[in-house]
């Protein structure tokens, strides 16, 4: 699987160079960003291990790592929600990669909403410290979709 | 500073509530996705410390926490391409924040490209395994803009 990725050998062939050699952290992970092809909207933000990112790239579905449940993570195995990719990049150092995609079902977060962001942060020094919701509509029901399967967000 | 952000108690509160309690990672550090505002284009993943994202929200200008200088890291600082915050939005589980900014410059990229995203990786299992170039035209030269500023890649 992972003859797939080059190793990294220099600067140069990294960021200037046509090899994926992408860098994974101690953990074994890179960070993948994921927005709506069509909207450019930030849908989310999670993690991929090797696994996760050989089968994103033969499959063409977004699979990530999920760091609370420990297991490759095929978006949508559970909720429907599954993004086909339309394009995927790495970043300069190779240690980042961005899923441009397309959602089935329109939502991507399991709180129910489109996009995992829905609030705004107040900007200035004076700033009010009060979140401003920017979507109030749920695309669809959470414990319709998930039933019982157990919050993925931690304190 | 970190009056700004309020203890987490709650998935509720996490999630559906209006208190910034933003979750920094064992490092002190949460993923910050920046943004083109005008073209949606992903620019840059990076960390921010509590330092960085206070200081982003104070200013309205892109802090981030460096991990390879290990400092607080005003975008822009060095290269003149500050980032500009039109929006700031934060996650779900509030462990991950998106800047939708302006860049003075037009570039975001340290190897002098307009994004950092300028290569494709092909998809499909007989895909072609070789990246391809986005962009091949750079917005500024990174030896006139940085001198000797070392190379933040790492192998």
């Amino acid at each position: 699987m992972t003859d797939r990725f080059a190793p990294r050998r220099s600067v140069k062939q990294v960021e200037e160079g046509t090899e994926l050699a992408p860098k994974f952290d101690d953990e074994g992970l890179i960070p993948a960003v994921a927005t709506d092809y069509h909207t450019g909207e930030l849908l989310m933000q999670g993690y991929m291990n090797a696994e996760a990112l050989s089968k994103t790239i033969e499959t063409g579905e977004a699979h990530y790592y999920s760091r609370s449940r420990r297991v490759l993570w095929h978006k949508g195995a559970t909720s429907g929600l599954v993004q086909t990719l339309r394009e995927l990049l790495i970043d300069d150092d190779q240690d980042c990669v961005w899923l441009r995609v397309e959602v089935a079902g329109g939502a991507s977060c399991h709180v129910g909403y489109r996009s995992c962001f829905y609030r705004r942060i107040p900007l200035g020094a004076d700033a009010d410290k009060v979140l401003e919701f920017t979507d109030t509509e749920k695309v669809f029901d959470p414990k319709a979709v998930y039933g019982d399967v157990p919050n993925p967000t931690k304190l």
